[in-house]
């Protein structure tokens, strides 16, 4: 049984090596907070433009993977896995083949996709998948911020099978560069976001592309509703497509059900006129978030990482709205 | 035939009087710009507190209609529509009465219907529907804003029938507090509007409502995609169902090919595995907007207002793009 040392708290400075593969808006951030953070940080990326641009500023980055790999290798590193979901059938057997022994995570928007391909390419191999919840419209390098998972969601997952040494040491990093923590299952974390961060990129797609359809004179019309609305639809369509076509099944379940509520309106709409039912949710919902994001997080209590159980009680406490903040005792 | 005095310029300073009927987000926001563009401006609200807010604050407020309606009667003041469109049965009716030979416009979201009640309450009274494209999720008095109008559109209704001398009074108002003016049909506003301003209320109320359905798990994690998508999901219920529903017609039409651009991506996502098509749509469209938000607006030209056609032409050139900036030379 492997216990968390009280000593791991976010205000003790960390001196971990991290190893990042992909230095976009995510992978190219988390190498400036994880630094800054006190953590040895350095990266690989495919192109040499960014990997370029990374020395430029100081970091320390590579475009030979397996070279990247194999220092991490040497290392004792903690991996990341920070590429486009559809690189892992590459990237990964290049991990497996350099650094078996090394710990792995991910900072991909779904979970069992990652872990089928590491199951697949890196039989074995310790692995704890996460996902923060932090991201703009831009992508790549340059639009790396330095705090961008600063107060953001770290969500890691919890699943009955999770190693608890590379647990904590993931949620270290996570909460060393200033994120709060969400145990939560493979699954369960892919239908939630399919419904809180992947659907909105349809309903923006869909939004903008009706709102064009009327003309130019339309959209000279637009004005915030429309601009916020469709904001993320700015985003790489490549990249939108990467994470919602990886996230599928659930994908398909949450747009069914926004079908169905759409329809209902339009039947309401057409019969009486009325666009009561949706708005009246619609709003509830958002009033529901926003009481939910400005209150204060309270702390998961009780939970010693590694002792009998421990996954399933950190699931049960972040179903009731706690998170993990590393300062726990157990 | 009247003509624009060239002078009515928006570098002029503005000395005309204006009546606004209902102090709520926009209805106040234009008193405290129309008062620092230089027009002498009083309001009515039915609530006292509003009344007792403006006056507090230095404004000229009542909450008698009737009295108010009276003495812009005896000013000859330009009359401003204010209230939610569900008041205007009980509003117009006293503007016609006590001040049959006012002009008359209004800051509502739907055109069609406004003047629909206008030509039923109040026949043969100088009218010009406007619609400044501006606002927040906030509603009330307090919510108001001085620069809520600057670098935003104004649409004014411009359709075969609107008097020249109204238009220009009414144009110079908007003009007056920073806005650009686009002429527009009332039929072709309603339409656009339907797409890029009514429908997005729709779309966020779903999007907000599919997120919550799966939980306050699911809540927690949303982070940006959710927060801009779902915005105005946040707006007081009353409010935006007064909006759509005033836009029935179009908003169906509009709510239906949404509908029917989800059913398509579904149908991709099940059968390919893609939402290329959905995506691709939404990106396109969102960068047509960009770069029509960051152009320079292009000023209409060589339209004498009150001139034979100048609506059709101030139309044309609208649809292509153009603005009334109020300087033009015929």
């Amino acid at each position: 049984m492997t216990t968390v040392d009280p000593t791991d708290a976010p205000s003790a400075p960390a001196s971990d090596t991290l190893a990042i593969l992909g230095l976009g808006l995510i992978g190219g951030s988390l190498m400036r907070a994880a630094s800054a953070a006190g953590w040895r940080v350095y990266g690989y990326n495919r192109s040499a433009e960014t990997v370029s641009s990374a020395l430029d500023e100081g970091f320390d980055a590579g475009a030979d993977l397996a070279d990247v790999v194999e220092r991490a290798a040497a290392d004792d590193a903690l991996i990341v896995l920070a590429t486009p979901v559809t690189a892992l059938d590459e990237v990964i057997p290049v991990v497996h083949g350099q650094a078996p022994d090394c710990a792995v995570t991910d900072v991909i928007s779904v979970k069992q996709q990652v872990a089928r391909a590491m199951a697949r390419h890196a039989p074995g191999q310790r692995y704890v998948g996460g996902h923060p919840m932090a991201g703009t419209a831009q992508s790549g390098w340059a639009a790396g911020q330095t705090d961008l998972f600063t107060r953001a969601v770290w969500a890691i997952a919890t699943d009955d099978s999770a190693d608890p040494a590379t647990w904590a040491r993931v949620a270290r990093l996570a909460l060393d560069v200033g994120s709060d923590v969400i145990p939560v299952a493979s699954d369960e974390h892919d239908r939630a976001v399919a419904a809180i961060s992947h659907l909105p990129h349809l309903t923006a797609a869909v939004t903008a592309a009706v709102g064009a359809g009327d003309g130019d004179l339309a959209l000279h019309l637009a004005a915030g509703s429309f601009r916020d609305g469709t904001r993320v639809a700015a985003t790489a369509p490549e990249l939108q497509r990467a994470m919602l076509e990886a996230n599928r099944m659930a994908l398909l379940n949450s747009l069914s059900e926004t079908i169905d509520r759409l329809v209902a309106a339009r039947d309401e709409l057409r019969d009486r006129g009325s666009v009561e039912t949706l708005i009246n949710d619609g709003h509830r919902a958002r009033l529901r978030w926003e009481e939910l994001s400005a209150a204060q997080p309270r702390p998961i209590s009780g939970v010693q990482i590694g002792s009998p159980g421990w996954q399933a009680q950190l699931r049960a406490q972040a179903l009731d709205g706690r998170v993990w903040t590393g300062q726990q005792t157990a």
